[in-house]
């Protein structure tokens, strides 16, 4: 049916980034039939198998759990609470330990593939040909590996996660993305991805891997320890430290990552979790610089990228224009960057036959820009003219060099060990060179990153931002050869300085963060240009805000993964609608006199996850909301096999038979269409099988009985209400409803007038409706 | 009466650090008359003049006012809106800009002062008893005026004004911390507190001086530009902003500053403020910086304590544990500075002489200490041997420096420039100064501080935190002359970079924050130290937070202040603790069928803000609250001018008279105890007054009407009724609560049971159980 057909297109549009990659397959049906058994709500591709849950809820269970059943378990459930704190750092120290030995392990392989690639490509410098085949081949194969292993595997592992884990944390629980299986796929597929070469980064999928292991961690301390680990909103405190994990591990840089991982995924945030985030990114950041160490690659404990600019004079204040100049172009190229990204994905998308085409050899796309990124940056072509043949690390040591390029005239100058010599070629200006590399980078990054492979951009983006800070370095440089300082001593200019303004500004840009300024002080070690990266950052934000939704919140559109997008500065329109404007009048509602005939067709024709109960059709006084498994086994119950056993004990008594044990194998009764009913009537049958039938009551009297048993009212006394459902009122505005949304993680409300339901708005109709606004503003 | 003599107790416990200087006296006894009449609840000191106002019902307004009275308005609205984020903008440059010009025009006086002193103090160096007086009389002289003058003109400015910001964060508005007399006592005050060269710090009062500069640009801008500048919510928005850029114009560390602010007066944090603190605080350290560097102090931007230890080997692996050690001490250190400073303060209110003097002479207690202190310090006495000579900032550069002190045996080794050789006693040991600086500024610091004076701990904290690692990175350079490190290369260890360790540890353990770390950096631009000093705040933090309360709670607690305090990690008893055991089960309410003498009745009994709709006193099914301002209205247009004159007129008519107006000149109606009817028949004795006595109806008539109307059932219609207070339920546990409260920055919630009303818990009932729980468990 057309449902069906609709909620395969929206899965697999969540599944993918890139839909044209993605058959209409064995996948997608499966989904669907899982849906159409599972619970999907009214019309709802959007919700599908993620079940939204009320963080107030959860609070509620998180205390009420270990202490509901009995009033004497109260000195129990302390020592629970206390082990549970213990047991709270020891995860912490576990997963920045396994993330810090993830992330180098990582780090060495892709450095190893690295190498291969070199070795192979150095080995054959006889044939021109073999040279090439053997550099294009080489990312080809890993691409393509990597795409295809994430596709049988775990689809979900493609792209980033930073989307994904910016709608768990809002409390949208897509568990796919967080099973074993998405966790293999996704750091052998990034390993490989970022082994071929290709301008792709760590940084996003990281974020999302420590949040997988974070989630597989806890199931397995749950397995281990009982049931503390399987509380959701402690699941959330744990997956919030665990992006800050991910950024830090994948930098060193614990304080930036925190921060990093704050305004990626959080709207409000609780600073008590500031604190596991900073224990578990610094432990993660030191262990994973102590291997450094002990393998010998290094010394001691420094920085990742480190520079050495001079400290007693980093700028003058005459360079801060420069500065916010490069400030407001890298907002530009941020936005550019985010529209080219998204164009390019609307564009496949649009074109049907491209689309078809590429939805029927999914592994065709990544294999052809593979092969188009590296035929570029092919050394002795044209890639020799855009430093091709280093890496993306290498190029960043390069570009922080705090020596001047452009006026080493002569090549004796250069010292060979560094990479600087592959930005100076014999016939080419350096200036030339800058500006071909971050064309080049800037659309292969923004097409690379579109590839169903896991990976981020953030690392592509900041090599492109410290390449165009060293090219307006140097232009600064050759303009001002012995500095700007005007009385007695000579400060020349540091372009160095430039491209880590740059790389800072362009990241914030693309991301919308400011925090990318902690981050490249972390990543250099030198905090000397703090206020020039600070300025940069910001005017680069205020841009690309304005232009622009964040890469992140454009892919989370793009996906339509079930967010509630951000009110942005710039959407007033929205002060105007109201709650009234947008809510479900038609109220699914149970009274305080409801038959259990009233409860079973509102279980049937509905699949709302909470029920309101009011007082009474008129009044319609809102006295709480009940949760569909409730009533469900309030139904259940009255209907149930021992309340039937009794009935019909009853009726044997009555009978003066005392063998009037019962068969109630029955399919025939006019009123069981609900499952579960079947469900128990299909128990009772195979245990009556077992005792063998006895003695066969007529179904009239079966069905006589149910009916009977429907006609009364319901009894609330055994069913657990929630008594204050969140309420709001007609004229709430969007914005206030927003605010609440999002603060308390809401799932849906009711809206009441004086006491009286008049309607429910759900988190659908909110993102509808802002989605709708923003879409228009954009 | 009884009440009045504890209202005048708590508010001067509220106003003062120390009770002790406060007499009595007239400002108690004002504001004792001021609660009387504004608006006491019930047996509530703890409320006093405080309103405490719900966030959410800020937020309805914030949208509700420009737009709820007419539907034509919409676009007005609009434009409306987006000139509010335009001014902004504008408002955080100008807050920025001032509060930078305020710290250097400051910072600048302080040095001045601290000149001055010097200058006496050298040019008197003939008679040493001369030289005494006037190294004593200095300090003496600007500690007992600028204790005068905040006395005289605002004594709200007397403290840090951290733990009155944090307050006034959670929603609690105390209206006299944010006035232009505070504003001005704290700046005079502050300079002369701090030009005095007593260990004391400008951090704390600037958060505060910076929140104050905020409140009164947003009166200004309000005056100038209209109502915009008036909403709550947005002044919270700005606080918070301030907060960040009091710290940052203070250190120059804008990213420390947005950093600390949030942990030190944030529970839950809006991330989208983040970008005004960043904004601001950014802004307003670079004009701070600049003015600096236009006064030719410095060349260029750098950082305020600059240091320069190496970058390509800052520190060795080995070296780890002692950091950790550093950081662990540290951790203890805090925590005891925290007790010694409450223990002062207690010990001096419990001596009830000391305590009687104490608060007869008030300038007397500052005037004492600072003497003591000071003759302490006097360099050719006791203070040779713990550089009694420096200010502060110069013993901080010299501590920072990175220079071994210990292995110069020699005097000619020293730099005569630099500080160093204050540390360098002919005799005496450079560990064995250290350690009587150590000692000495300890005790010092914690006596300071409790000086009813505008000042914080932090510097002079964040001082003897550098001098202990010094002293550890001494230790350590004396037992390892040549390094750590075994292969090869000999890196001596740095004993600078031990100090920078030691000073974000203690200064972080005294704040519980780990965000002193950032701060570190920013001062010294140097970040290469980040994992010893990430190591040594997070250890430092994890024991001082389990001993003791954060310097600022500690003064929360101790001032009394209406602040909701933390659940701490240790605290798990309060998890068997529900609402149903502290809620109020009296619960003043109103039925819908209530008349207007039971409306009269609740506003004369209680005091509450705000008041309960019940259906009917059997059903009590909660249907709102409603305002008690709107109450009164109600009451009042019942019993008001307009339908007196209406009835009288009627009257007049009945009996055939045209000339029937009224005198209700009658104080004698047994009706009207209630404030506003006086005034309502004040006001119209007044217009009778004028209009002439005409006719005269007997007071029997008019108490007749009155009593009619009271038998009245109140009309709702014109009343604005909150339709969805916030509900608990009587089993929902006192942390849920803790977490809500804070979340949504309530006032009080009600308790319901399926509807019915059952109970209240207001903050107060909350504070209270968490301060029982907590007192006892330190």
């Amino acid at each position: 049916p057309l449902a069906v057909a609709v909620a395969a297109v929206e899965v697999e549009a969540t599944v993918m980034y890139g839909r044209y990659t993605q058959e209409l397959g064995v996948y997608a049906k499966e989904e669907a039939a899982r849906l159409r058994d599972g619970g999907v709500r009214d019309g709802g591709g959007l919700r599908r198998n993620t079940s939204v849950r009320s963080r107030a809820a959860d609070l509620l269970e998180y205390e009420k759990d270990p202490c509901a059943k009995c009033q004497m378990c109260a000195s129990r459930c302390q020592k629970f609470l206390i082990s549970r704190v213990g047991e709270d750092w020891i995860f912490l120290i576990l997963l920045g330990l396994l993330m810090a030995l993830v992330s180098w392990v990582m780090d060495y392989a892709i450095a190893f593939c690295q190498e291969a690639q070199k070795w192979m490509y150095g080995g054959l410098d006889s044939n021109m040909l073999l040279q090439y085949i053997a550099w294009v081949t080489y990312p080809v194969v890993l691409i393509t590996f990597s795409a295809g292993f994430t596709q049988i595997l775990a689809p979900q592992a493609v792209g980033s996660g930073i989307p994904e884990m910016k709608t768990i944390l809002r409390g949208v629980v897509l568990k796919e993305y967080l099973t074993f299986k998405t966790f293999v796929a996704k750091v052998i597929g990034l390993t490989c991805a970022l082994g071929s070469g290709m301008p792709l980064g760590k940084e996003g999928p990281f974020v999302h891997v420590a949040s997988l292991c974070a989630a597989l961690l806890s199931k397995f301390m749950a397995a281990l320890f009982g049931g503390t680990y399987m509380n959701e909103l402690r699941n959330t405190e744990m997956l919030s430290a665990a992006c800050a994990v991910g950024v830090g591990c994948c930098f060193a840089a614990p304080i930036g990552g925190v921060l990093f991982s704050i305004e990626v995924t959080s709207t409000f945030f609780a600073v008590r979790n500031y604190w596991r985030g900073f224990f578990a990114a610094t432990f993660s950041a030191f262990i994973f610089r102590v291997l450094a160490v002990w393998n010998q690659e290094e010394e001691t404990i420094t920085a990742l990228f480190k520079t050495r600019f001079r400290l007693d004079f980093p700028f003058d204040l005459q360079e801060l224009p420069a500065f916010a100049i490069l400030g407001i172009a890298c907002g530009f190229g941020g936005a550019l960057f985010v529209y080219l990204n998204r164009l390019i994905v609307e564009c496949m998308r649009k074109q049907k036959t491209i689309n078809k085409f590429l939805l029927r050899k999914r592994l065709v796309y990544p294999a052809l820009v593979t092969l188009l990124v590296s035929t570029l940056t092919f050394p002795p072509g044209f890639g020799q003219f855009m430093a091709g043949q280093l890496t993306q690390h290498e190029s960043l040591v390069a570009l922080f060099d705090n020596r001047t390029w452009c006026r080493q005239g002569v090549a004796e100058e250069f010292d060979y060990i560094s990479h600087s010599h592959a930005w100076k070629h014999p016939q080419v200006n350096v200036f030339i060179t800058l500006i071909l590399f971050i064309i080049m980078k800037f659309w292969m990054s923004a097409v690379a990153t579109t590839m169903p492979v896991p990976c981020g951009a953030f690392m592509p983006v900041f090599l492109i931002g410290a390449a165009f800070g060293r090219l307006v370095g140097e232009i600064m440089a050759a303009m001002f050869p012995d500095g700007i300082h005007a009385d007695g001593s000579v400060y020349p200019i540091v372009p160095g300085g430039y491209a880590v303004v740059g790389a800072a500004a362009l990241s914030g840009a693309v991301t919308h963060t400011v925090s990318t300024a902690v981050i490249v002080f972390e990543l250099t070690g030198q905090i000397s240009h703090i206020l020039p990266v600070m300025i940069a950052v910001i005017l680069a934000n205020a841009v690309a805000q304005s232009l622009q939704p964040s890469l992140y919140d454009s892919i989370i559109r793009i996906k339509k993964l079930p967010y509630l997008p951000e009110l942005g500065m710039g959407h007033h329109e929205k002060y105007n609608i109201r709650v009234e404007d947008i809510m479900v009048r038609d109220v699914r509602f149970i009274t305080l006199t409801s038959s259990y005939r009233d409860l079973q067709e509102v279980l049937l024709t509905g699949q709302l996850k909470t029920l309101a109960l009011v007082e009474s059709r008129d009044s319609m006084i809102l006295l709480g909301s009940i949760e569909r498994s409730q009533l469900q086994s309030l139904l259940s119950h009255q209907l149930g096999r021992q309340r039937r056993l009794e009935h019909l004990r009853q009726l044997a008594q009555d009978n003066g038979t005392h063998d009037h044990l019962p068969s109630l194998a029955t399919d025939s009764t006019p009123s069981s269409p609900c499952a579960h009913t079947h469900a128990h009537i299909n128990a009772t049958t195979n245990t009556n099988t077992r005792q063998g039938v006895r003695f066969l009551v007529s179904t009239q009297q079966i069905a006589e009985w149910e009916e009977q048993q429907l006609d009364m009212p319901v009894d609330f006394k055994n069913c657990k209400i929630d008594p204050a459902p969140f309420q709001l009122v007609e004229r709430t505005s969007l914005h206030k409803t927003h605010t609440i949304f999002s603060l308390l993680g809401l799932d849906h409300a009711y809206v009441t007038s004086t006491g009286r339901l008049v309607g429910v708005v759900s988190l659908k109709e909110v993102r509808m409706c802002i989605d709708l606004a923003v879409v228009s503003a954009y």
